[in-house]
């Protein structure tokens, strides 16, 4: 099946689960006019985006069974998956309301639609409530229940965490680069995406197939150590992608830079900056004006920033590579149960080595 | 136990969850500056409140057991309870920023905080994601575990819904009152109030104590056909105290009229006034004006909202007590398990007959 093929098929569950999601709040009684913008907010907000989260639910179902899933597994991976992406619609939604962001996803975000504007927070909570109205419709009757929904609980939570740390350490309107480091950024990408991105959907998929904890050598314990680091090693791209992409290249333009974010150029560039080149940095990180963003730019390049990250991407590969190869050859798992394999992360790993977008 | 005993006593229980909640946070290696923050959010919004739908928790658990409970019933009954008004939390942090609320429970609401912003969106995830946390280290090892879970999930949702209707309904910065009715009064007040503040705390204590679903009269829908009917009395009541009660007596100033606010009052004037008097309403409703709010108290007396309330109220009474008189003497439950009892309603209404603030 082609990826198109692929995306097609997985966004036909979502017209599915969107309709359920409708029938349910049509049954409570809500007027006409609540079902109405309801259903506005899953169409807006939940579709529309890359969809990489949530297809790799279902990918990783599917590496793990090694074989075709039926139409029954198939449908609820593609449940968990659309699950994710609400999780993911739950904070871009609210994200944009504390960022004062402009638009999402080639239109203006969902709280500056009009009549919007603050209820976008309930909106918020309705997209993540979803979530488990839709796992105890669709999985309760699964073994591993109980499992999935901790995963979201705990995912959300690691997220939160992030959201914090990001928060007060670059607020949009205070810039103070003394509270920048790349240990901090590492901190605020793992809890704030890697974990929520990367790990959580193999950790449902893994539950999904039937994969249980063990004592020694946890299957999501030894999971986890190679999602965390290639979240990072994504992110980190990101940041990269967003200084030194082209608009053509990275579909947007890099706001990075203006909205004194806290990313891995600026923290690779405080780190080898002289007194003077910290300085600039100081002065015109964070500001909204083109000429300091230049400034920043060439401080950028100036500190070799292209360079440390041809070689930041060439060791990630390297590293992350090799902790796949700590995976048994014949996959990881208790005796008669599925196993943990390395396809499941050198498919990720792929597709986000060297990427341009 | 005294009143204020048995606060302190559940008083207790919240410093031992908060510092649980804070170690969790250190032990993720969160800088001081974000433990900090995450400790001063749950202190500054999860006590201070009256407590009661926490301690009803408490309170139901006991007289449900029929006996003194043990240290353990106790601590976890009280984790539930407080676990009920982080729900509560969540939702008047987040309520504040969508009404642009100026204080909460006699101090500045949190997001008017220094810095604190629309961060505070954030930090109600936070309060809503310990609940979630709490459950799963206090009550894992549970029978009820899964029930207590979803109890919170589906109160959150119905409560969202509750929120959505209001905001739609009536948003504070344009008057329209061809959308109140007491239909949609009543519909707002069961989904945005009754639900979380009396049937959940009622359905965690019920489940705690081990009563299980009956396919016929199952106990669960009979305590919500009571508290459902209670929760709503509660919130008339309330909209009724914010018009008549005087400040000395409640505590606070009445602002519904000032705020556009779909209460009681005004769909029951609304219901009876004649053309001039509705002209009247539709002109001064929800304006910021004190003579404003004057003319529509005149219209408020005029339509007899004073003598309507106190039919209501009898007529609620009545109604309720009824209700409750449908439980068997000797409780609802299935043989062997512990039963559902009268007094777990009576209780409720007694405290709520009458009250003056």
């Amino acid at each position: 099946m082609s990826k198109a093929e692929k995306r097609a098929k997985f966004e036909k569950v979502y017209t599915v689960i969107r309709d359920e999601l409708v029938e349910h709040i049509k049954a409570q009684g809500m007027p006409a006019e609540a079902i109405a913008w309801y259903t506005k907010n899953f169409d807006y907000n939940a579709p529309g985006g890359k969809l990489n989260r949530g297809l790799s639910v279902v990918d990783s179902v599917q590496i793990l069974k090694g074989r075709a899933l039926t139409d029954e597994e198939y449908f609820k991976s593609a449940v968990l998956g659309w699950c994710v992406e609400l999780l993911q619609a739950f904070f871009l939604v609210s994200d944009d309301v504390m960022d004062s962001s402009i638009t999402r996803r080639d239109q203006p975000c969902w709280y500056r639609n009009e009549g919007v504007g603050l209820i976008a927070i309930n909106d918020a909570f309705l997209l993540e409530a979803a979530i488990y109205w839709l796992l105890k419709k669709h999985l309760r009757g699964d073994k591993s229940y109980i499992n999935l929904v901790e995963a979201f609980h705990e995912a959300s939570l690691q997220t939160e965490f992030g959201q914090l740390l990001d928060l007060i350490t670059a607020p949009e309107d205070k810039v103070d680069l003394s509270k920048f480091s790349l240990e901090r950024h590492r901190l605020i990408v793992l809890y704030k995406t890697a974990f929520y991105s990367f790990y959580l959907p193999v950790a449902l998929a893994m539950y999904f197939s039937g994969i249980s904890h063990q004592e020694s050598q946890d299957p999501y314990a030894l999971a986890s150590s190679i999602l965390l680091p290639l979240g990072e090693y994504f992110q980190v791209q990101d940041d990269y992608l967003d200084f030194a992409g082209t608009p053509e290249q990275i579909g947007k333009i890099g706001t990075d830079i203006i909205d004194n974010k806290c990313s891995w150029c600026i923290n690779t560039a405080l780190a080898s900056a002289n007194a003077e080149q910290r300085a600039v940095l100081d002065a015109n990180y964070g500001r909204k004006d083109a000429a300091a963003e230049q400034r920043i730019k060439q401080i950028f390049n100036a500190t070799g920033v292209h360079e440390k990250y041809a070689k930041y991407e060439e060791d990630a590969y390297k590293r992350i590579m090799g902790l796949i190869q700590t995976i048994p050859e014949a996959g990881l798992g208790a005796e008669g149960e599925v196993k943990l394999k390395r396809e499941v992360f050198v498919s990720f790993l792929e597709k986000i080595y060297k990427r341009q977008k």
